[in-house]
């Protein structure tokens, strides 16, 4: 049988062993001056990330809105399909943000997946499930449904009413809805929730924006949204890893962040897992 | 003082007497066959459109979804810097639902309001009031909430909880913040809930989709949806007006469409105006 996404997903996570997930969100005020410079700007600078993390990921994750904003559509295309081949099997994500009504939403979705050929998107539930679903049939491909986001004004409309929260009950329907082409967007900074989520859907795989510059803690991460077999995790980082680099030899303290993370990953990972073992709360691996 | 968005919107309502905004929704296996040919083919037929309905609304939408789908981002760009061009004063929305953590929304609104040059945006609230703050930075701009969505799958989210629903919540936030740089999408499929929207927000124009193809009812737009001065609706209808010619001379048929819905809105809206006069609930324009 074919590959759901989250397979895909598991097995480039068992691959690196790694939990990172590198965000592409290139800023013109921000780009090494080599890459300034090209003609192709963002490309030049994502390309080479790229290629200075990808032994050390489990996924990569465009941001849209970077293209976006200057109209560099063209680049983004090129950026996924240099990932595709030069480095097949690291899943692309492209964190967009997507929703509409059912056959708009149909039409977002083959620009993601045809025009752009990402792997999976972020999707916003608003609109409903008819808005999710079209992002949802494309066999070995995924949706990452917006539940719990990163950002200080979340809460307000994602944890209310307080006593049955919105953001619970979209990951209830995510849970049941799942065929292995599901997951949840879950930010770091609200690590008690993140553990309810987690309650909620046992098996879905969060995406875990938050941490590095939003200054998420990795570690309450972990023990707080781990799933009972140690996977499930699929932590994001972007500008604290993208901007690691000075000089010349940019790409070297690129390279460096994004293993100091994962090494924090797979020890924060390990200890939660150790932790609930000794509980009795999760089998051995 | 400088005209915010409303006042342009208003403006643009008072100088054609019309409720009607088309929406730009091109499809590459609807197009006419002239235009199917064209080198730019959705931008030739969009402009036709836009020629053959500009006297008769009060704004366009265009669909950024459909532009999207094909990559067709230059002729979605041409296509708004052609209506401010050669019909200036007729705001142009770009339905784009946008919305993410501030500084991304921040990037969004640059494209939006820099490098596409739209009047305002549709923005999606999941996110949180900082997702929705910077499309509401631009002089002159506007940010069209989401509040209650015409598709059939919106109740379960957005009438979530019973008694104090999420897309009330936002309409008394949106009505909260308003200086005249924000309004609200209500859909026409759910007169009762366009009724209570209004109820809460009774100065906030209403960006109202769903007549038409979508088959929502017009009288009930009016009666529960007008403001008590006699304004604060922008009814949009896409397929049923752009996709209504046929032949060598298909724009008559856009026109006409278009010329029938926007009487049958004035006749709507006066109806529904007479009748609150006539029982008290308003005062006499």
């Amino acid at each position: 049988m074919a590959r759901t996404f989250n397979d895909r997903l598991r097995d480039a996570q068992g691959r690196s062993d790694s939990a990172l997930c590198v965000g592409l969100d290139p800023r013109g005020d921000r780009l090494p001056s080599a890459c300034g410079g090209e003609a192709r700007p963002f490309f030049a600078f994502c390309r080479q990330v790229v290629d200075a993390t990808a032994e050390l990921v489990c996924a990569f994750k465009p941001q849209y809105a970077c293209f976006a904003a200057t109209g560099a559509f063209d680049e983004l295309r090129t950026l996924i399909a240099y990932i595709h081949e030069n480095h097949p099997g690291v899943p692309v994500i492209l964190d967009a943000k997507r929703g509409d009504i059912g056959d708009v939403s149909a039409l977002y979705a083959k620009e993601v997946f045809e025009v752009l050929d990402a792997d999976a998107a972020t999707v916003n539930p608003y609109l409903g499930w008819d808005a999710v679903e079209p992002f949802t049939r494309v066999p070995g491909r995924g949706a990452i449904v917006l539940c719990h986001t990163s950002n200080p004004g979340s809460p307000w409309l994602q944890e209310f009413p307080e006593a049955a929260p919105v953001y619970l009950r979209v990951a209830e329907r995510v849970a049941k809805e799942d065929t292995g082409n599901l997951a949840l967007v879950v930010g770091a900074t609200f690590p008690g929730q993140l553990a309810a989520v987690r309650a909620t859907a046992p098996d879905v795989p969060f995406l875990v924006p938050g941490i590095g510059a939003q200054s998420g803690d990795l570690e309450a991460v972990f023990a707080n949204g781990l799933a009972a077999d140690g996977t499930g995790l699929v932590v994001s980082a972007s500008r604290s890893v993208i901007f690691a680099g000075e000089g010349d030899r940019w790409t070297d303290g690129v390279t460096a962040a994004a293993t100091t993370l994962r090494d924090a990953m797979r020890r924060a990972r390990d200890a939660s897992f150790a932790s609930r073992r000794d509980s009795g709360e999760a089998p051995a691996r």
